[in-house]
């Protein structure tokens, strides 16, 4: 499999925003005037959660519009406030990353199946 | 920053995980019997978004837990499930990723503030 | 049985606040400038809906934050928005008290179980 | 107003659910084997709030199918579970419509108005 074909940006782009979120923390110099990351960390971890929550519906919302650019755009501001989110803990997307290669590694996805169904 | 030193993975995983996902589409042959993918899409795209949404809620809870690794374990969650919903209309990750990187190109990250700013 | 004992308000607030937010929305005069109800309206479905998502994700918050006084305001937040959800399509906190009265109705809370865990 | 037109039920339906759900809490003798309430309470508080978070994603995908009795009967599966929520804390729905009255009797809705406006 060609990475660079199906993806230019690739991981580079989550790392990369993941760089750019962290700077942009208020523990880091970043600036609630300036920065929308920093003026969102600023009020607190709820509110970063509460975005979370919000993409999500607005994934849902988009999806039944079957609005494919919006579901694109949609998913981006929700993995975006993940990454946000993940931020908040010190995380980076390669923590997460990593959690979904292993899944898969273990056995494709019929482990990650077995435990998502268990817990339903 | 070496990007293959954070991510040994990479974009790599998205992309495998999207072809595994969308291997396993009915439409594609996937057998619901076998797998999670294939059962979860076999109910229609209203069982797929509200799985996002749950994922969604699971990664708030975990957050308010403070609990890292359940963090890591609920987002991963999240963005396969994302994935899992672009794939019911034939979009992959890199999708997504080319949105967030546009975003990002543009002016590092304060178009998207600003944008996300005026919409709230 | 008393309903004055618990609940001097009851159903007279649903009932209120539904007839209050009828005559808030744009196509009965409701002015967007004056009134929240209007002006959230106006927005359109999908953000009476986002509401809705943000307030149970809210409702979510207050109660991992183990806040008793929150619980109950953001509660109070996801049955006001619900109204306003219900409003733009002209149904009535009576028509979900009836749908509840009637799963309850048939035999006290098993039928509601066996449907729901039958969804899930 | 008649409050005995618009609802025969009431407030009593709440009352009544919240009563019924009080005394399926584990707590209380409930038998997870016999009731989804005891069972669900039994799961402990993350599973009755993921239940909050599912059920206002039903309702969100329901509206966007303008499906009005999918509406009503979303918006009763919300209310319950928030009314098993309320459980969890010894809270009862006429905590929530206090609360909604206080606000109400203000001044109409206007406070709530401004209240929410300056939060988001």
């Amino acid at each position: 499999m060609s990475e660079e074909q199906t993806s230019p940006f690739g991981d580079a782009v989550l790392s990369r925003l993941a760089e750019v979120i962290e700077s942009r923390l208020p523990a880091n110099g970043g600036d609630p005037a300036k920065s929308y990351v920093a003026k969102l960390s600023a009020k607190g971890l709820d509110a970063v959660l509460k975005k979370v929550g919000e993409e999500a519906v607005e994934v849902v919302m988009a999806a039944k519009d079957g609005a494919r650019d919006k579901v694109i755009y949609e998913v981006a501001d929700l993995w975006f406030h993940s990454l946000v989110a993940l931020a908040q803990f010190g995380l980076h997307p390669s923590d997460v990353l990593a959690e979904l290669a292993r899944r898969e590694g273990l056995s494709g996805l019929e482990e990650f199946a077995q435990r998502t169904q268990n817990k339903g």
